[in-house]
């Protein structure tokens, strides 16, 4: 992970599919307006890679475009996937062949996503309250990790196995992660899982959680059933301040959040690699939604916020906190409505860096 | 399955922990007043079951009552469980050994989940619209399973698994009654999984979807992974007519869907073997919540409404429907808030029902 003192920092942009072109060229927008005078540079190239590039060549992920990202110092993504139903696409599977390879190999163990209700932003629910809180998501086991199986296929005797596994090594480092974000945060973690019904892998779970508390005595540590904690983010997500959870559960809890906020068009994440081995990857957790694509409706704001997420974890933490600052401006200014187009709320936010 | 021409039908009663008594005492009081003068009778018995019973003399679920309870024409279940923590509790899963027990060797294939929002219910949306669906979740199968293990416990190298286990006769009964339901209600069946990830148990599921909706032609077919699900039951819950899903996704998407509704003290379930084979059972879907048992603050409502559910299977559709109008007409009372004891939400409805 190379820090502000580096000069000059190596991006590899992945712009995807979708609306990932157009909220990525606004979230590169706000990263060269916020970095302008800094002396810091970012060398960018782009990846052409995702539903679209498939259809073309019918690549994935080739090996020495793998090998050039792996090179970088982070990733900036925007979102990949073609039409849910492409029957041209019925033999890819862009999500684990690029997105999911791109977070297992390059070890993101901690899949990073905040949540803020901004008080202008227009919540579907009735009081959310003071919403403030982040999920560290595992991002490299459990039922992510593409263990499984079938027999007999397409007979009326098919069986089809899915495999999560879960390691204590595994576990261990994105719970220390979680613990060491609470205690700079409001000192409260949850666990989430089920661990009334997943035994295995719930035991190894709250093990590990309660080894890690100790050396956090300052972090008051909840538990909650995945179940009770939809319930939670909808009647009081006021509640919480880290949440901790697999990568299944993580993936669901964190599209809730996004939408309890206000809209997937506000969530950002980061896929980070805390050793700093591989580069670690930020995009926006919402997809590529084809239907509006190429359009300029979709809001770049999420994909802005990840460039935050990225600035902060390649050490421009003022850089990222204007942009953050910048953002809040922005939505500050929504109430009421009215439609700007993709490019409108990039050079808006550009112009409130200052 | 009995149908009304049965004038004896011998029910099971599990009361179970926490406010499970005291919600079944409300249910009870309901079923035998709106059955007084059917000639129809219910032949209760009463099975002393759950934490309770493990902490008085280490029994689960003995063999001879269990044989009892597979004798019986249905069964109405509280709740079981103790406090999360309780140290005494550790070497028991009351959830696996008794719940789930019940579940997986009676066969309810089908857990059948409905969802509707009374207007004059708060929920925590701001504009819910006309939400009434019903979530058809698998029973007997996924990652519910409780196949998987642990080596090297308690190490830094253990590795837990968990093995959802999914087949083509398990999935296909389960989606066929789904359609079904769908077909005699708006004719909307929306699957949700994660077939982006979890592609083996993915394609098993879709193949099946699309296979059994040739015999269904007049029901439209969508599908959603479980995240997007969760953001749609925020945003646009009023989509839904028809949800089929898997063990562990139905379970994380009734809660929620039971949060929106205004909680989950108006959820009711039932855990159906439809082929009658084995007797269903009918639950509240919230939990024993032994932080305010005893005290008469539970409400009554999910385990009334599962007695609606009950009425139904059984072949009592009239009482059934009088169950259910008795509930709508004491909800719209309730605004304004006001606290009612259980008892009294129990007596309440029972004076309705004429
Ligand atoms: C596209 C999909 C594989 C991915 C996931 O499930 O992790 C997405 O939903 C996300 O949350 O980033
Ligand atoms: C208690 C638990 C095992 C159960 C489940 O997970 O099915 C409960 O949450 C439910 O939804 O009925």
């Amino acid at each position: 992970m190379p820090n502000a003192a580096s000069q000059n920092i190596k991006l590899a942009v992945i712009p995807g599919d979708g609306i990932g072109p157009e909220v990525v060229a606004e979230a590169l927008k706000v990263l060269d307006a916020v970095t302008a005078d800094s002396g810091v540079t970012f060398d960018k190239t782009e990846y052409r890679l995702g539903a679209g590039r498939f259809l073309e060549d019918g690549e994935v992920l080739p090996a020495a475009e793998f090998d050039e990202i792996k090179q970088a110092d982070a990733i900036l993504l925007g979102a990949v996937g073609g039409k849910p139903n492409d029957p041209r696409l019925a033999a890819a599977n862009i999500e684990r062949g690029l997105l999911l390879k791109l977070r297992f190999e390059l070890d993101h163990y901690v899949n990073l996503r905040p949540t803020v209700v901004y008080p202008t932003v227009e919540s579907p629910l009735k009081n959310p309250g003071e919403v403030d809180f982040v999920v560290v998501r595992e991002g490299t086991e459990g039922p992510y990790v593409g263990n499984g199986g079938s027999i007999r296929i397409g007979t009326p005797h098919e069986v089809a196995n899915e495999v999560s596994v879960n390691t204590a090594y595994g576990v261990e480092r994105v719970v220390r992660f979680a613990f060491a974000q609470a205690s700079a945060r409001r000192k409260k973690l949850t666990l989430v899982h089920k661990t009334n019904v997943l035994v295995f892998a719930g035991k190894l779970w709250r093990r590990i959680v309660d080894e890690v508390s100790a050396e956090f005595p300052d972090v008051e540590v909840d538990y909650l059933h995945v179940d009770a904690a939809t319930i939670f983010l909808v009647t009081d997500p006021a509640r919480f301040d880290v949440i901790v959870t697999d990568n299944l559960f993580g993936d669901i809890l964190t599209d809730l959040a996004g939408a309890i906020s206000g809209g997937i068009g506000l969530a950002a994440s980061g896929n980070i690699n805390p050793d700093g081995t591989f580069p670690s990857m930020f995009e926006p957790v919402h997809g590529s939604a084809p239907d509006i694509a190429g359009q300029q409706l979709a809001d770049p704001t999420a994909a802005i916020l990840s460039v935050a997420l990225l600035l902060s974890h390649v050490g421009l933490a003022d850089a990222s906190a204007k942009v953050t600052a910048a953002v809040q401006h922005d939505l500050a200014s929504r109430s009421g409505g009215g439609t700007r187009s993709t490019a409108e709320i990039g050079d808006s936010i550009v112009s409130l860096l200052k």
